[in-house]
Formats: C-alpha cells, sequence, structure tokens
C-alpha cells in the first residue's frame, strides 16, 4: 500500500502521522466548546458532530455523535466501522467531489484540546512480552523462577482499574502507598520512591461478547476496534509488598494514560505482522488462524522539569509473546463477557536489547543503573516535574500510520494527602 | 432498637426480612412490564417509579427513579439517602398520614421478577477472613506459607470483573478453562471439574472519591451505600494453574451473584461490631475510629437437581479480620478514583469450625473430604443441577434485618463452546 493523497495537504506529507490511510478517532474541544467526535486528517480535525448534524456523514436512523465518546460508533460493530472509512475516505480523498462540504467541518488540530476518546468500559493489563516476562519475573522472583511455568501457555493478565485511566497530558499525581523495605519489621505508608512507566499498547474491544460464551482468536480480531499507546504507570515499591498472592493492585491502580487518538484495526491492516515461533504448542483455542500482531515502532522519552528530552527506550510492538487477539480470546474463554470500550494493556513492551526495555525497572536493573539523560542528569526512577512522552507509528512505502504521543507530567506527593 | 411498626402487616412480623427497620432497595418487573426501582416492605413492594411520578416522593428537581437502578439516588449522597428513608419511614409507619396515597403504589413481591439492582462500575474482590486466608494458604502455598506477610498489614484485594455480576436467580454455566495436573507435563482446556462457591458480603460504594486523593477509613464508611449477600463462583482446577505471578483471573471472571436487595447502611446501624483484635498494629491510614463490621448471621444450603437442601455452612460477617470501610480505603489509598456502583466483594467468611468455612474447597479440604448432603447423597465440588443458596440476616429485638436470599443452579458446561 502506498499514501492515499487527500485534498488536505498537510496529510501528504510522508512522515505524517495522520495521512488519509490512518483517519484516527478522537474527542477534541476548542475554546469554550463542548467537547466532541473528531477525526484526525493531517494538520486539521473533522468535526464529526458537525458532519453527522448538516447530513454529510449519515449512517442510519440513529445519531452516533451526539455523545463525546466513539463508544457509539463500536457497539455498531464492523460493518458500520466499515461504512464510516469508505465515506471519510471519499470525503477527503484528493479529487473528492465533496470537498466544499466538508471543508467547513475542518479545524485546526493546533489549539484544540483532546479529551478521552471512548469510555472505558473496563481494564484489563495482560504481561505477554517474553523480554519483560523474564527481566521483571528476574528481579522478583530470581532468575530460576523468572518465567512461570504457565507464561508460554497463557497470555497472563489481571484485571486493573478503569476509572483512573486518563488521556494524554494529565498530570499524574506521585501515590502514596504501603511499601516495606526488605529487612525492615514493618511496612510503612507514604510517598511512592520508585514511580515508574510501563510502555504497552492499549487495544479497544469495540464489539462485546455474550456471557457465557467463549470466542475463538478470529472472532476476537475482529472484535478489535483499535489500538492506543498506553503508559500503566507504576510504583515499584508498592508493587512487591502488596502483589502476593492476588496480583498488583494499589501500585497500578493510580494513573493509566492513553493516548488521545484511536487507531483503527482497518488503517492497521498493512503492518499486520507474525508473532514469534512458539517455544511450547499453544492449545488450539489461542492459536492464531494469522497474523494479529502488527509492526508498530515504540520509543519513550523522558525529560526533566525545564530539561531536554532523551530518548530511553526504542522498542516494537512485535516483539509481543502473544497479540491482543490472543489476549481477548484467553479473557473471554471462560465465559467472561467482554463489552464495548474494553481496554486491554498488551503489557510492557520489551525488546532482547538493553536500549529496547519499556519501563525503567528493566532500564535501571530495579534502580541499580543509573540511565544518562540529556544536559548531564540522569534517573533511576521519576522525579517530581518529570515528563515521559510514549511515541508510536507504523512505517509503509511512503507514507506513515502515526499514533501521535502519549505524555504525562509527575507531580509531587500530596504532602497531607488526607486533608481536605 | 425494637421493631418499628408498619401498616403493611406482613412486616411487622418478628422474623420477617423486610420490616418497616430495614427499607430495601431493588428493582422489580412484573409481567410484561418495565423493571423499575421498588422498595421491600414485609411482602409488598413499594413502586417507586410510580411514588415518584405521582408526587408522593420528590427528592428534589432532578428524577431519580426513572431508569431502573439505584445508581441515580447514590450519587446524590447521604443527604439525600437520609431523606429518603425518613421518608418511606413516615409513609409506611403504623399511623402514617398517607396512607391511603401509598397503598395503591404496593404490588405483591410474590409474582414480582427481581434484577440487578444498580449497575456495577466496577468489581473489587477481597480476602479479608482470616481463617479462609489461613486455609486456602494452606491448601495452595502449605502451611509454613499459609499466610502472606502483608496479609496482617493489608486487606488484600484484586480486581474483578463487573460484566459478569448478575442477580440472584440468573442460571450459571459451568465455564471452560485452562488446568493442568500436578504431574502433566502440559495444560489441557476443558470444563471446569471443580466448581466451587464463596460466601461472601457485597459493600457498594454510593459517593464515589476523586482520582489523586485517598480517603480515611471515616469518610470510606461514609460512602457506603449498602450491602448485599454475593456470591463469587470460582473455578479451583483453573485458579492454581493461572494465578501466579498476577493473581485470578478467568477462574473468578465468569460469574458473580448479588442477592436482589441492597440493604442500606442506614438498616444496618444497630449492628455494627467490631474488627477482632489486631495481631499487628495496623498502619494509621487503616485504624478504624469506631465498630465498622456488621453482626449478621450468614449460611449457605446447597440442593442437587430435583433433590433436598442441605445447609452446609453457617456463620457470621463479623469473622472478617478487616471490615469493608477498611477495604475502600485501602482501595483510594494510592488515589485510586472511587465511582458511585464500585462493588467490594468482602472475600470468602469463614469462621473456625468446619461448619462455619464459607467454600467447598475449604469445607471438603480440596476435595478430599466429601460432605454428606440430604438423600445419601454427597459433594466435593459442584455437579450440574445444583442450586446453592446464600441467606444473610440481622437479628434485633423482636425484628430482623434480612437479606434475602442469593441462589444459582448451575447448567452443565457448552459441550462445544466455540460453535454459533
Amino acid at each position: 500500500m502506498t499514501l492515499k493523497p487527500s485534498w488536505v495537504a498537510s496529510a501528504n506529507a510522508a512522515d505524517h502521522p495522520f495521512p488519509l490511510n490512518n483517519l484516527a478517532y478522537g474527542v477534541f474541544s476548542r475554546g469554550d466548546d463542548d467537547p466532541r467526535c473528531g477525526v484526525a486528517i493531517g494538520d486539521m480535525i473533522l468535526d464529526m458532530r458537525a458532519a453527522e448534524q448538516n447530513g454529510v456523514i449519515d449512517l442510519g436512523d440513529t445519531a452516533l455523535f451526539e455523545l463525546p465518546f466513539w463508544n457509539d460508533l463500536m457497539e455498531e460493530g464492523p460493518a458500520v466501522w466499515a461504512a464510516l472509512r469508505n465515506r471519510l475516505t471519499a470525503l477527503l480523498a484528493q479529487d473528492a467531489p465533496e470537498r466544499d462540504r466538508v471543508e467547513p467541518l475542518l479545524v485546526p488540530m493546533d489549539g484544540s484540546e483532546m479529551h478521552m476518546p471512548f469510555m472505558v468500559s473496563e481494564f484489563t493489563d495482560f504481561y505477554a512480552s517474553k523480554n519483560h516476562a523474564t527481566n521483571i519475573g528476574t528481579m522478583f522472583r530470581g532468575k530460576d523462577n523468572a518465567l512461570p511455568p504457565n507464561w508460554l501457555h497463557i497470555p497472563i493478565g489481571y484485571n486493573g482499574r478503569a476509572s483512573t485511566v486518563v488521556v494524554s497530558g494529565t498530570p499524574i499525581r506521585r501515590p502514596h502507598g504501603q511499601s516495606k523495605a526488605p529487612d525492615a519489621d514493618a511496612p510503612t505508608f507514604g510517598p511512592s520512591r520508585r514511580l515508574d512507566i510501563e510502555l504497552e499498547m492499549g487495544a479497544i474491544v469495540g464489539t462485546g461478547s455474550e456471557m457465557g460464551h467463549p470466542v475463538t482468536v478470529a472472532e476476537a480480531d475482529a472484535m478489535i476496534f483499535g489500538y492506543v499507546l498506553l503508559n500503566d504507570w507504576s510504583a515499584r515499591d508498592i508493587q512487591p509488598w502488596e502483589y502476593q498472592p492476588l496480583g498488583p493492585f494499589q501500585a497500578k491502580a493510580f494513573a493509566t494514560s492513553i493516548s488521545p487518538w484511536i487507531v483503527t484495526r482497518a488503517a492497521l491492516e498493512p503492518f499486520r505482522t507474525d508473532t514469534p515461533p512458539r517455544e511450547r504448542e499453544l492449545l488450539p483455542y489461542l492459536q492464531e488462524p494469522g497474523p494479529m500482531l502488527y509492526d508498530i515502532d515504540l520509543s519513550v522519552s523522558l525529560a526533566p522539569e525545564n530539561g531536554s528530552a532523551t530518548v530511553i527506550c526504542e522498542t516494537n510492538y512485535d516483539q509481543m509473546y502473544y497479540s491482543a487477539a490472543q489476549q481477548l480470546a484467553h479473557h473471554a474463554s471462560s465465559g467472561c463477557a467482554m463489552s464495548p470500550g474494553d481496554l486491554l494493556g498488551s503489557g510492557t513492551i520489551s525488546g532482547p536489547e538493553k536500549h529496547q526495555l519499556g519501563s525503567l525497572q528493566e532500564l535501571t536493573w530495579g534502580g541499580k543503573e543509573p540511565i544518562p539523560l540529556a544536559d548531564g542528569q540522569s534517573r533511576t526512577f521519576l522525579e517530581d516535574g518529570d515528563t515521559v512522552t510514549l511515541s508510536g507509528v507504523a512505517r509503509g512505502d511512503g507514507f506513515c500510520i502515526g499514533f501521535g504521543t502519549c505524555t504525562g507530567t509527575i507531580l509531587p506527593a500530596l504532602p497531607d494527602p488526607f486533608s481536605r
């Protein structure tokens, strides 16, 4: 596939994240306006509420863009998703006959504020990069118990907290929590001193499944509406003390950031790639009928307050051992009902090389090996004022499918978190 | 406190679960009618939608009972909760002057179908009965590692799945899942053969908390709207294979049943009781300023298909080491935002005696000691057609505060779960 030219000139640059091939879905506002759904095209946003109100977009009897969330479209299912994508492509293509109707509906991305693109129904986080699981396992449980015996058979995941999934740009308050030093007799409660990131992709479930009815991997793939970048902020001092025996809880519950633009599965089709060879044969319900991972370059940068940004990680989504489709099929395997708006975090994406590690825990080997930053600084874990930015892009022949960025700046812990 | 007499005669029996002292909140329908909110009074239900429409109930400018859920009332906060309870008490008391306006709004409980009383925002399950934690720990990790070192310091919990919380009476499909026999080389996928129950109480969060802001135990207590019975169905063969290192997932995700009537915190006030003495001093953020547990008798019965029911467990909610208020305070301690409609499962409630154990896993010691049932039957784990019924009641001086029952019948596993 090559670039699809658009009459929105900025969309035609070979390195622009939002060409006509992409058509990413977000929610924006300008000034005092209400937030509303919009589609990214070059440096502009197509106002979907206005487009639906004036009839440029008409997907049936029900208004799908009255609310500032993409959930209503998700619930319509894949046929309507395809119809919308076809219609948008026709409206924005180089020689679109309806250009005059559409042009007044475009607003500049510059100066627009982005909001959560969808209502998160439930959030599940996985643990599906083998390099990450091995690294974390080595640090938490020792080299001999690094990879749990179930890891090569199950896309391991746990339910996370949906109420604290926030859009890129939302400041992240350093959390308080319980932790215990290895040699201490009792735990203490205070601000986390080992605040970390996790570079992940988030898959958004678009169509649900019925309680009591598992889905195949192929069905799961078709249920996925799109993908976002996801930063699963983590408190590495709270986590080891609390996580046995029932898994991470408050170490992960305080915040998860996502990028504001949903890149649809349709836009990513040219970038499908296979998961790595299986080291143990998977049970049939988890076997993929085709390539369901994507070739997406990912990076993380870290900038101290008033300082320059340093790229601290460059990796690729193709490092996952399990695809989102496999994770979703496993999630529904017991008959767990899946809902439109469910968000599945891939788990931290780490490659085999040092510069490909997706968390500070791994990059600094548990805080023992500080990483250098620009301006002579260094880091083990995050300091107040640090800004972390995830970026993602799939690179095609003369075009890109970009995710934009997912950023967050660390605010100091509340001095007295219980005062009002 | 003694019985508050009502002009609804059935509500005045000393052993009736729904006297005027209770005023439990549910959602009901009759025949082809839409589900709507109702209040239990004796053998009758007060139709709240009708009461609001004709002005008998008027809590302000906004209609609170248009939707068949109690969430809209929850969001109004404790002052409105108290105003409604006062108004209902005045309307239904022995010599209520407005009896003639209210009587036409009553419908018989008999013949009414009960629905989910609220929309579950997120579901969190805890592990806060010391007897249960010790028993399960012994079976899963051995006697020496039974109680994890954090257990006396943290009300341990994990995020569960809200999409499969169902109302009492909903049939429970036996789930499929991955399990591995201890001596097997690889796991298999098939119907669970160790299907279990967990006797729990569910606390319903009525008012939310802001992201980034923990709450005190006293604030947490005030945020709780009410309580229900909760059966956390569990697949004990899926659980041990999947739960390391990130906690239970599909073993718990397929179904959770709750009783249909929300018993408000206000109704339970006379039954407050202290948690047991602390074995280790808790960190200040978890210390209770007063009694926040409740004296509620609980029981479980099991009836085979076409067979008689046998009571297999009798215990009390006062067996918990941590109260729901402590659990909620811990849940928000990292700044995790809590939402109206969040459901917190207490964790299995087991007493120290054999007949006080709240799961078959404990009652049969991992399936090794079958328990006798009526009609010469016995059980290790649940069989198809079995009906499990939880019951709960707080016993006052000449009156009861009843929870009614929480039941579920096991359907056979789907022969081919992936066929359509």
